[in-house]
This record gives C-alpha cells, sequence and structure tokens, in this order.
C-alpha cells in the first residue's frame, strides 16, 4: 500500500539523449513478466556510481565495480530481476561475466564496457541461459522513450514503478535529467540503494561527476531505511551522456556545477523517498530530523535509532501516539553524554517532550490528529549545536511480515 | 505463543531466607490484577545490580542507583507493573521519592533503603495515590514463599511468569538461589533487563557480589533480544541474604565463588531464555552461536545483526530457509575486513554456506526439516580466531506487531 505515490506517467519521463533502453521478458523468476533491462550509452557518455557496503556484496556488484575503475568507457549497463546473484561465491562471479560477454557481443563493445546488477533472491544461481536468450530481444527493443518500461522491468517487491524527470537550464541550454530505482524491501543503504540509475545529457568531467554522485546519495538513497537491512546489491549509477548543447562543467565552484548536482540531487531524493514511500507494507511516510547536534554522525545516530525501532514503527501504524517510544530510542541511540533534560521533541507542530518529561502543554488529542495522517514528521532537537540530519522511513505493518513471510514462494 | 516455556510450579521455587514478598492489586492500569510487588530484606542482605545505559533512562532507575551507591544497606526492593514511571522528567523522580517513603514508613527504615522499580507505559505520571494504599497490603501479604505471586505481579505483556530455582551445595552448605524476571517487548538489554531479581542466602562480601552480577549479566541478559529496542527501565538485582550456613565467600579464586557464581549465571541465563521464548509474537527460539572470531566485540556484532534483522525473523516466522538474509546480515554487521570466502554458516548441523555461497553439499529439504522445528541454532564459522559469542532470539510475527499496535489501549 504505498503512501502518497501514483505510478509515472510515460509523457512525464523525458529521454535523455544518449541513454537508449530495452527490455525483455527472460523467464528469470517468474514467466510473462519483463525482468531484463539493457540500457545502452552512446560514446562519450561518463558514469559513476556508489556500491553497497555489506561484505557479502553480490557477485555482479563485484563485477560492476571492477569493470568501473578499468576506466574503459562504459557502454551498456545489464539489469535483472528475479535473481540476486548473491551469496553464490566464484560460480556467482563466472556468470555475471558471461552475461557482460553476451550482451558485449551484441553491441559490439569489450565485455569491461558492461556493467550488470542484479536484484532479487539471495543464493541461488543465475539461469544465465535465460538471460543471454532475452538480451538480442533487449537490444532490438532499445529506444530513448523506454524509461517507464524499464522502471517496471527492474520491480522486485515494489508495487509502483519508481521514475522522475527535471528539466534545468544551464549557461542558457537545457538539460534533461531522469532517473528509475526500484527498492522495497531490504533497505537501509549503506552507500545507496540497489538500483537507482540516473541519467543526464549535460556534460561535466569525470572527477565532478563522481563528487556529484556521492554528494547526492549522501543526501537522498543514504537517508532511508525501511528494515535496517543493507542489501547486498546496493547501487546507484549516474550517467552524463554529454549529448546536451553546452559547454563541460569543469569547476566544482561555478554555477553550472551547483545548479546541475542540486537538480541530480532533488532527483535522487525524489527516488529515496518513493522508495519509502512503497517500502514493504507501509501506510505512512514519516520524516525524522534531527536538529541542533554537536555532530552530523550524532544527529544521524538518533533518526536511525528512531527510524527503526519496531516499537515506535508499530506504533506509527497502529496511529498511537505512544511517544515515550520514540523517547527511548533516544535514550538508546548511544549519544552517551546527550542531556534528555535539554531537548524537544515534536510531531510535526506540536511539542511532545520538553525537561525530560511530557510538556506541559502537549494533549494527547493534538498527537493523536498527526497520528491520523499519511505523513508525519519526527523533530528531535537537541539544543547543544549547529549539525543536523534527516532520515525517512515507513511504518511496520502485518503487511510487512506476510510479504517477508512469503517472499521466495 | 512463548517457546517450550510452561509456568513455573510454586512448589519448585524454593524460599530464600531473609527474603519475604507480598503483592497487591493497587488498579495501577487495569483493575483487579496484582500490579505491586514489595520485597523485603532480612538486615545484612547485601544487594549489587546493573541498570539499563538508556540516557531516557526512568525516574525509579535514578532513584534506585542512587539509594544503591548511598551504602544504606538495602531492606527492600518496591515493583509496580502498569506504569513505567519513564520520560515523566522531574515529577517523575519526586514520585518515585515518595513511594519509597511510604513504604520506608511502613518498614521502619529510611527511605534510601528502599529500592524503587517500575514497568509498564512511558510517559505517563505514577499513580502514587494509588500506590501508596497499595503497600500496606503488600506489607501485610509479606511471606517467603511467595515467589510465585511475586513473579506473576511484576508481568506486562509477558503471558508466562518467570521464574527459577537452583540448590546447590558450597563448603557442605545448601545454598539457594531464586530468581524471578518480565520481559517480552522491548527487549535488547544494554546492562541488563527490566525487572530480574534473583536472591540467595549465601554470604558473598560487597565487591564480589557486584563481580558476580556482572558476570552473570555479560553471559544472559546481554544477550537477548526481541526486538532490538533497550528499555529505559532495565535493572537486573542481585540479593544475597547470607542467612545460610556458610563461611562468607571472601576471594574471588575459591572453589565456593565459582560455584555459586556459576549458580548464579545459570539461574540468569534461564531467566534470560524465558523472556525470549515469551518474546512478543513468538514462534520460534533461535540461538546465534558466531565462532572462531577475532574478537568477543565482531562475534556479537554480527550475533547481533543476524538476531535484529527483520528479514532473517520474518523468514524464520515462515520456516522458509531463505538463507541468503543471514548471508545479508553477516555482510552488515560492520566487520570491515571480514572474508566472506573463509566463514561457514550451519542450521543445526546443515551446513549452508561456505567459500561466499551456498555449500554444494547443501540440500533445502534439510534446511527446511530444521526450519520446522520450534528451537532453531544459526552457527557462523568466522575461522579467524579464537574468540566467541552467543545471541538468543526470537522470531517476527503477525503477533509482534499486532500486540504492540494496541498496546496503550
Amino acid at each position: 500500500m504505498p503512501v502518497n505515490l501514483t505510478p509515472p506517467k510515460s509523457k512525464d519521463l523525458l529521454p535523455v539523449k544518449g541513454v537508449a533502453l530495452g527490455t525483455a521478458a527472460a523467464n528469470i523468476k517468474k514467466p510473462n513478466r519483463r525482468d531484463l533491462l539493457v540500457m545502452a550509452l552512446d560514446k562519450g557518455t561518463q558514469v559513476a556510481g556508489v556500491f553497497t557496503n555489506n561484505r557479502f556484496c553480490a557477485a555482479p556488484v563485484v563485477v560492476a565495480r571492477e569493470h568501473l575503475i578499468s576506466h574503459n568507457p562504459v557502454r551498456a549497463l545489464l539489469v535483472n530481476t528475479g535473481n540476486a546473484n548473491a551469496g553464490t561465491g566464484k560460480r556467482g562471479l563466472l556468470d555475471a561475466r558471461r552475461t557482460c560477454k553476451v550482451l558485449a557481443k551484441l553491441l559490439a563493445c569489450n565485455a569491461t564496457q558492461v556493467l550488470p546488477f542484479s536484484t532479487g533472491v539471495i543464493m541461488e544461481a543465475l539461469p544465465v541461459e535465460r538471460i543471454s536468450a532475452g538480451l538480442p530481444i533487449c537490444v532490438t527493443d532499445l529506444r530513448e522513450d523506454n524509461w517507464l518500461t524499464a522502471a517496471r522491468a527492474i520491480m522486485t517487491t515494489d508495487t509502483v514503478p519508481k521514475a522522475v524527470s527535471r528539466r534545468i537550464t544551464l549557461n542558457g541550454a537545457a538539460v534533461t535529467i531522469t532517473g528509475i530505482a526500484k527498492g522495497s524491501g531490504m533497505i537501509r543503504p549503506d552507500m545507496a540503494t540497489m538500483l537507482a540509475f540516473v541519467a543526464t545529457d549535460a556534460r561535466i568531467n569525470q572527477a565532478l561527476l563522481e563528487q556529484m554522485t556521492r554528494h547526492a546519495t549522501q543526501r537522498s538513497f543514504n537517508c532511508i531505511t525501511v528494515d535496517g537491512d543493507t542489501s547486498t546489491n546496493d547501487a546507484f549509477m549516474l550517467i552524463a551522456t554529454g549529448r546536451c548543447a553546452m559547454p563541460e562543467v569543469r569547476s566544482g565552484t561555478s554555477a553550472a556545477y551547483r545548479g546541475l548536482r542540486d537538480a541530480i540531487t532533488e532527483v535522487a531524493v525524489a527516488l529515496a523517498q518513493m522508495i519509502v514511500r512503497d517500502g514493504e507494507g507501509a501506510t505512512k511516510f514519516i520524516r525524522i530530523q534531527v536538529e541542533q547536534g554537536r555532530s552530523f554522525a550524532e544527529c544521524r545516530r538518533i533518526a536511525y535509532a528512531i527510524a527503526q525501532s519496531p516499537l515506535v514503527k508499530t506504533a506509527f501504524f497502529a496511529c498511537d501516539p505512544n511517544l515515550g517510544r520514540i523517547l527511548a530510542a533516544i535514550g538508546y541511540a548511544g549519544v552517551r553524554d546527550l542531556d534528555i533534560e535539554a531537548l524537544h521533541v515534536y510531531l510535526d507542530d506540536v511539542l511532545v517532550a520538553e525537561r525530560g518529561g511530557v510538556s506541559p502543554r502537549y494533549r494527547e488529542v493534538d498527537a493523536r490528529r498527526v497520528m491520523a495522517q499519511a505523513e508525519i514528521t519526527v523533530r528531535v532537537v537537541l539544543r547543544r549545536g549547529t549539525y543536523g540530519a534527516a532520515v525517512w522511513t515507513c511504518d511496520l505493518s502485518y503487511d510487512y511480515v506476510k510479504i517477508n513471510a512469503g517472499y521466495r514462494t
């Protein structure tokens, strides 16, 4: 049950010059659904990416990282759903490389110019033959206006395809940015979340593109959690084709850099929030804002403690202002010298706690009104510094258990 | 639905000379249930305790800690359920002190000789008048064989009272140990879990009693988790009345010390496991054992990552050997230099993963057999050192959400 999230319309997704997308139904896990995606990139395209920090990172993550740092220009991204090719040992690496080779042959490039991505069940062997059979169909299907079909093809437990576009003007030129993402469970990205791809036709040099990727990640995918489980397959790729009529962005302090960076970040934030809105079993979208802390790290710690507490999450599901659970989570977040007498806790505009206890102005009827909303902001004001951090999350419902108790079957 | 946990029988709970227990129905949250407990201690009794590390620790925890370090001999423990007196600011402290004063008057001792404990809803004011009215009834009811009634009086969402006794022989003297505990949700003790009281008639000096408390805590209450939420009210108290016919234990290297320490630890482990078996919504009892690590800390990190993963817990609920989720949790536990190629993962006796992927010997039918059991051991062998750690947990079911979505109503 996604929270304030409607499927994107194809006409709202702007093609990005230099990026063509093609899909196929390869029967990877279920029959008759498009589960294979190829994104073909024009010559001269720059790609930057961040990957999961999970030590059990999937075979495609290892191979994609390897190919990316080989500095051969990337010509294609190969994405499958239904199988994560994670926890598959040496065979998984061979399988990922084999699929790259098959696609490289079809596109007349080198295997190291293909980046592989997988999502789905962990610890099962990748069906290489079925993927190889699907790749020629993807290549035949390649078109610049296939973004919505692509967003659908990478879904797993997602109920809504996730895609967004922005058009900005940089130095007089129209620049397009379009991105897609998937993700609903096993969401607590450490670097970025599985399968977010954002493309732009802007011209920018590689070092700045990488800097921009880190900037956007830190403010988007690294601010979300559904269940605290960091996936083995997380990856966020930023693609710049350079096909729009603008001079290359070369300085990290230029207005063009900042304009592009902010638009890219905006797209990444929109995609990240879509993942939370479609979080497994979600009925509510919750912003946790921690303000006036001594460091970014302590604000983030507290925000994540609240966002990941099963007790807080079930209270939101029940629309129950059981606010002691929020205080308890703040208390165990691990900020040892925290003065609980000083901090303030708000639910939207309602002051809930001050001086270590319930605010004298607090009336439960006000909190009940906020808790009944589909979107809620929890604001914790630490009153001891100037740093802040935000985390976006959803509630914990029966359906989360239902979805994950029956996922493989 | 408790897992392999039957209510204790009154006859199996051995009185401890020097400890008398009395209960009353004080209408704290619900009418007509015993929700107030007094444990009166004979002169000469030693008490040691550990408390929650939650920064938002409850008022009774602050007061009990204060009274304990004042070194006035403890003469009574005052315990109420139905209200945690946490997140109640300055008023909460005054309220806790007022109840101590009322009880002290009834027992003709000083208020600082009373330790208060509370459990229940957070952020609501303690009903001091109702508690004060109940205390004389508790005092009239004081008896040495009231352990089962006491165990019942401290329950919240517990479905089974938790109590256990052991009798050992030290230097020819019979020593009795009896303990009670409560806890079912908000369970991830950082020092110890809310309301575990263990009493013995052994004679031991205060320094060794404190050392023994830390030893037992580290191996029992600090090894459990239900939902990863560290309570505001956790406390584990070890009481030694010195009323049995034995010389005082004075040396930490003596056989008597080790014998008593091991028996106390055994009682604490039994109580801690009872809490997990009665974890909110639990249908399975799961042991996570991490072995051959480089440090205790890294083993514990990995064990807790597995034990707290909502995805792992729902897979156990579904009896689904979705073992990739265990690998994912190991991978994101934060042990940066972990070699995933080296480690082995077992489900009971079934080797599941080796060399970074599924073991060639693995057959899903074997894992399905283990997953269908009510008790399961996950064993992770890191093969890089000599340290180990164990954590006990339960699964995540519909009922956990149900219980916590409706707790206050």
